[in-house]
């Protein structure tokens, strides 16, 4: 019944929710009990990508079931 | 004069923006002189809704007039 | 559906454990909707007491249900 | 015997100091057992004011002696 | 090809995302080699607007090429 | 021989020493080498629970020992 | 209508108010739309004074008008 | 009456309580007005001890009485 | 040539100036080669003076001339 | 394309450099895409090893490409 | 005599040292009175140049002498 | 076995590890039992002195044997 809790960095062409949206959509892709979601840094990548890249890092929290912490 | 600060977390199914005028519009609704509000933190609670939650942590600052600290 | 946040700091002559319960057991007496509660600091007072007072802050979340934030 | 914190922010046109007793004046006035004050921020406001405002942020702590928490 | 940073911050009368995109508007039109931008702070002015101000701070980081630090 | 560290969020019906125990003994049942723990969050979940839990955030380090970072 | 903020040190042999006066003046003498003052920290120089030299760090923020941030 | 600082771990195979009461005990057998103490960090080493060995830094305020701070 | 930094807390009825004034003083009596200082807390004990007790905390960086760390 | 951020502890016996040197090269051992290292702290373990053993903790981000977060 | 702070961002293809001394001689080729400079972060950039670049962000605190913060 | 952390200032013209190894030198001459150091902050001071000073603050923990606090 212990949580994990992983770092995660989401990425978009439009804004800083899509970004959280992005990082949210890959944890619910790969993992079963996404349970909460801490927003931790959030920037703007510009130089190396066409306009401007919104980031933001965040943590996300899951319950892990069988032993493989 | 004082001002009094406190601490609010709005709530949104749609965004940060949406979550943080949820807090300021319950301020508004029962404080008389809202004058700032300071995002603290964001989240998004998952596993207890049907989507998404956004959620924003903000502290509300208002002029206090009369002695009621 | 806004959550408020209140800080109180709970105090005990046995633990910080109970130091902890002493505050939640406040907030739930005298608040309907309490949803989380978060550990700020511990200390412990030892100079105006008899042996040791161990005290924690805490920030507890309630649901505000009508307007009176 | 718990103890709750609120956030108060005293101005004065003076100094940061007399902006402390502000707030500590206005805490007095309103509740009974006020324990201690701790800073939390300082600043000056210039643009909406004649001159200047020193302004400091508090935390001020006092004893809850009946449940209204 | 030391990078220097200065601190902006962005408003608007819409979002947190256009008051970040203010803030880089304005970096780019005077600097020329803005390479990324950190956010810091993010608030709403309320007492001194007509509604609602979104506030964002944020760090700035470009490119110098030529001593003028 | 680096270290790599995990974030584990223990819970326990019982005590804050019994969820770090929670998050330590599911380190040890999973990884080889643990090393040290470091205590990062404290709370307790009220709402979603019968009575209470409470919850510590850990870091837990470990020591790598064939390449699989 | 873009903020721009600045760290500046005064420094005073009187007390801490008048290290912050000393740093307001210096940014009104040379900036047009000066809004508020941060203070980030306070110290006091001994070893390479008279007596004693308070010295306090603030942030400055003020208004762009042109196209030169 | 000027109050000291000093930064001792307590350390205990039982629990964090008796971790923080070790560092009380041993401030109180060499210090004479020993007045409060404040929780810094928490954790477990574990790789060198034969189980666990909860540990607690913590700051010990005492009164000074004579110069030799 | 090392330089060592200990905590102290000056204490003043009069200013939070005279609290630093009261800790350098002290540390000034006891240590030869005091360089610099630097404020970490600010706050007001009420409770247990009589009227208002302003307290400021400090580290205070000596040169140690022999070894005696 | 999302980023996934993870804690590394490298270890040298000759310097801090070589203690990053020492994660970085770890982390391209078993990782496809690193595109940068953040150092969060740095220390030196004495009494377990023979002489000083400098350690660097790293935050590394790679990029995702498949699924697997 | 109110100095004045900026950041930088020195950058090295050898060590953490000579990132440092990069910011500090491009500060001294411009400035003329540097006292002082603190480190605030320490990172490696990897995936955008040949092989690892080693990154210190500093602040540079040098003493205006003519009106023109 | 209680330990005892005290923060010392290392200086070097040469390099911060050897800003570390002057301070780790200097507590191992005056302390019987150093466990380990940790890294706090790193400067370097320039207008005092003819080049440069690199110097790093530590904290220094070490082992008490004896009651002398």
């Amino acid at each position: 019944m212990v949580y994990k809790k992983i770092t995660l960095i989401g990425r978009s062409d439009e804004s800083f929710d899509a970004a959280v949206d992005d990082a949210v959509d890959r944890a619910n892709d790969t993992l079963d009990n996404v349970h909460w979601v801490e927003v931790k840094e959030m920037g703007v990548e510009i130089a190396s990508v066409e306009d401007r890249e919104y980031q933001t890092e965040v943590e996300v929290a899951f319950q892990l079931e069988e032993p493989e912490a």
